[in-house]
């Protein structure tokens, strides 16, 4: 004996999300079957419109409803410091940071051979393009410290050197407000090599 | 600096969902976009459109697409006994066990004087009504092992007995494949209480 279609179509596609396994994807449905249909209704047309009207900033990539993102139209914000990171929402991750006033580079991704993620497919060239243009200091490459992240790092830093940016990574070490004891080794051998003076 | 409105509206609305945290709301949003809007659309659609031609069983308060759910249309069940679930997706939980032939019958909630919903909020009244009119031997009651699951259950115990039939409740203690190192002192104190003979 199964759900009603309906709610084991829902189930099914909610377990597509990330982050939702069986239970959560259970939990929800049935969440929106105890609530009222304007409920369900509001919720269901905020995602079938999503797309509409939404697309990447010509100068950074990043998700915007405009043609030029806010990060990119802010005057306040120096040119000479552009900001590259994998994903649209570690955009964010950074603003939270409130120590960023530069511009923002989205790649759309990392190099990863093992997924088919190669240059062609990351978008980069604009990145080139801009600190072709001048007026850039340095490029701060905040890729994931990931194998994917570290790889598409090495991969930039080669390109971005010959023009003549200064071109850093972020540092690596035991997040803030940890404990040493649960930090993994390879975590550590990285804050050892990033010490710094006291 | 904010995402666009249209994905702000979705993470807001996300984060309403039980079990999804402004980290999971932000992760699905952009899942989304990454995605295509076909994609986008068919989950928006599935959540639209889900209330449409969902009901309650008449009998037993399944949630179903027709009249008289699965359970209590299959000739192959007895009718003699009943197990009382306080949620839909409860019957499930049962149904899985693949030990229980009998009916069910849902309340929709459990009594919680803290949340407002007493006896007047429980669809109780059927299930009385299904005793009353004969032909069932017992009642299993399997709300949940918490505060309110036990009023409810002592609350229909106490409604039910006297119509003449076996009322038992669901046996609680250390659940099968855990470890009774990590068991918590009132669940091993319950397990103690229900032992058998070996």
């Amino acid at each position: 004996m199964d759900y009603p279609l309906a709610v084991q179509k829902l189930i099914d596609e909610l377990r597509r999300l990330p982050g939702i396994g069986p239970k959560s994807a259970q939990r929800i449905a049935f969440h929106l079957l105890r609530g009222s249909r304007e409920e369900a209704e509001r919720l269901g047309a905020s995602i079938s419109r999503l797309l509409d009207g939404i697309r990447l900033c010509v100068t950074c990539n990043a998700i915007t409803d405009r043609e030029v993102c806010g990060h990119c139209g802010d005057a306040s914000r120096s040119d000479r410091l552009i900001c590259v990171v994998e994903e649209p929402h570690e955009v964010l991750a950074v603003e939270r940071t409130r120590d960023f006033k530069g511009r923002y580079h989205v790649l759309h991704g990392a190099l990863s051979p093992l997924q088919g993620i190669g240059p062609d497919e990351l978008k980069a060239q604009g990145l080139i393009e801009r600190v072709r243009n001048g007026g850039v200091d340095e490029v701060i490459l905040a890729t994931s410290p990931t194998v994917e992240g570290e790889a598409t790092a090495a991969w930039l830093a080669r390109l971005l050197k010959p023009l003549g940016v200064r071109v850093t990574r972020i540092a690596m070490g035991v997040p803030v407000g940890s404990d040493l004891e649960w930090a993994d080794e390879i975590t550590i051998s990285k804050a050892l090599e990033g010490r710094r003076e006291y």
